[in-house]
């Protein structure tokens, strides 16, 4: 489920402190309350409004007839109830908080979100985001491999495979328009799955990583033309590097390979290394660009599938590659 | 890199109590050190062994003239300075930590890792198996995005890119081998980038939810059989379902379609959906049992990247494709 609220983790069982005591009067009420799991306390004013927080070890520092409100902690980071819960993960692990007030519009404290509920919170969101990547549908509701029956696992996993088995049908219908161009030209086949195979990879990597800056608050979508323009510079690197390689492969491969008519080994070491640098690049590009889509359309950036880009940039690789041969050594 | 040690995570500005003071002693040793970060404190006899813990709370709660070892909680997680960073994110997940104390081997306290210093260790382990799962290298030293440099971005991604290049390489060659089989019945390459997809995908979902589970400590090594018999039936479900999708999609698209010889669809249908069953069944059984294996030579499950699944099982793809298909459709 997307934007799955902090409602169901805020513990209603808390405990506040009104603004007006002493340390002294404040230290009494936590011993009557005696809540082992409470390391910070939040104070509220006589309408219930959260005004400030006091640790354990400020009270213990203080002297008890010290005003609780002259030793607190102003600075809050809070949440209302209908806050998306991948915000709270964000700040547990950001400020290394022990729990998070949560307010309502009118500032009154609710409830917390406890420690181990932040913790638990964090679990679920990261695994969620790594399901999401791979394809794999679930909740993300850290449900044990073993707690899940085989068929709760497989309707995890069927839908992504059977859409993607549909995509990879446009893949194969272009492979069927080329199919003079293969037949004239068998070599083609040779380099198509790593032209398929560079262009997932690549892809998936910069989705990954731009999804994974933009989930730990990293990046903003603010930030979208600078890291498209980052992404194209690294990925003119990439290109350059496994133009090379293919350039190497090509020329140890096809000193052995009778090619047909008057085609020249560089022609053909020129055509599939361009292909490559422009698999690569667009790639990159497109795995870079659709978590920021996502996120600029509110969903979350890792409902962008690493499957889904591969079976995307499958379908460009090819265009790409059956392309550039026609042109350059089909003369088509 | 692998197994990084906890060692450059403990501080050693840490604070022990004495097990022989009183409570009130206790305080007033905390209230001169006054360390605000910290929330328990260890208790060490006069050897620096370490003998249990004390929270701030329980000192509340008890009379200043009693002895703090009446109150220590005995349950303390520790770990060795030693110890793989890894079981340090683990401990801080699963138990809620605020803190982790780290021993000798003569059960002394050498130091402790901190709330702030455990949340840095658990971002790391999280990013680092994300981007070993999506083949990007890095140290997962939870370095920002801005903060890498455009070439070391590259250094990165540049080295999965390139090994699975050429591995795509053996792909290409199977394809020239059975390239009088393609030249016979173009049909077959239509469906080839199905064959290669589903099973990709199918792999790389199985191999992390594998390596997830390892790595939160639900599914230890020992249950492997169980885990591979579990992931069998699953990926069995996955492949009916599949072959049926497979056979649907012959169905309606080889009506329009003029098969050579006396090939019948029926035939084609069941040769399709055949390779793709088995495809799905074993790219899911080499999805959860490479992190497995990985794991049983101590190393991270999440070092089997999905690109290098999607790779491998393209390979195991075009062979299994192109025997059946020469073996029920080309008699060869």
């Amino acid at each position: 489920m997307l934007d799955q609220t902090i409602k169901n983790f805020i513990s209603k069982d808390y405990f506040s402190l009104s603004a007006s005591l002493s340390v002294g009067e404040a230290i009494n009420c936590i011993r009557q309350y005696d809540d082992s799991s409470l390391h910070e306390y939040y104070l509220v004013n006589e309408n219930q409004v959260l005004c400030g927080r006091v640790t354990l070890h400020c009270l213990l520092m203080a002297q008890p007839d010290q005003g609780i409100q002259t030793l607190a902690l102003k600075n809050c980071y809070t949440l209302n109830a209908e806050d998306d819960q991948e915000e709270a993960a964000r700040l547990f692990r950001q400020h290394s908080l022990f729990s998070l007030p949560i307010i309502n519009d009118q500032l009154q404290l609710v409830g917390i979100v406890t420690y181990a509920d932040g913790m638990h919170i964090l679990l679920e969101e990261d695994q969620e985001d790594i399901e999401r990547m791979m394809g794999i549908s679930g909740e993300g509701n850290a449900v044990a491999y073993r707690d899940l029956t085989i068929s709760q696992h497989i309707k995890n996993r069927v839908g992504w495979l059977v859409a993607l088995a549909l995509l990879g049908f446009i893949s194969g219908s272009i492979l069927m328009h080329y199919e003079s161009a293969l037949d004239q030209l068998v070599i083609l086949a040779i380099y198509l799955p790593m032209i398929a195979d560079s262009g997932g990879n690549a892809g998936s990597q910069s989705a990954s990583v731009i999804t994974r800056a933009l989930a730990l608050g990293e990046l903003r979508l603010k930030d979208a033309w600078g890291i498209i323009r980052r992404e194209f510079a690294i990925s003119l690197g990439l290109a350059a590097i496994l133009a090379l390689v293919a350039m190497g492969r090509v020329w140890f491969f096809t000193s052995d390979y009778h090619l047909p008519g008057d085609l020249s080994v560089e022609l053909v070491m020129l055509c599939i290394s361009m292909a490559l640098s422009i698999q690569v690049i667009t790639s990159t590009l497109v795995g870079a660009g659709l978590p920021l889509i996502a996120s600029y359309f509110k969903q979350d950036p890792a409902v962008v599938a690493s499957p889904a880009i591969t079976t995307l940039v499958d379908i460009s690789g090819l265009l790409i590659y059956f392309f550039l041969a026609s042109k350059l050594l089909l003369n088509g």
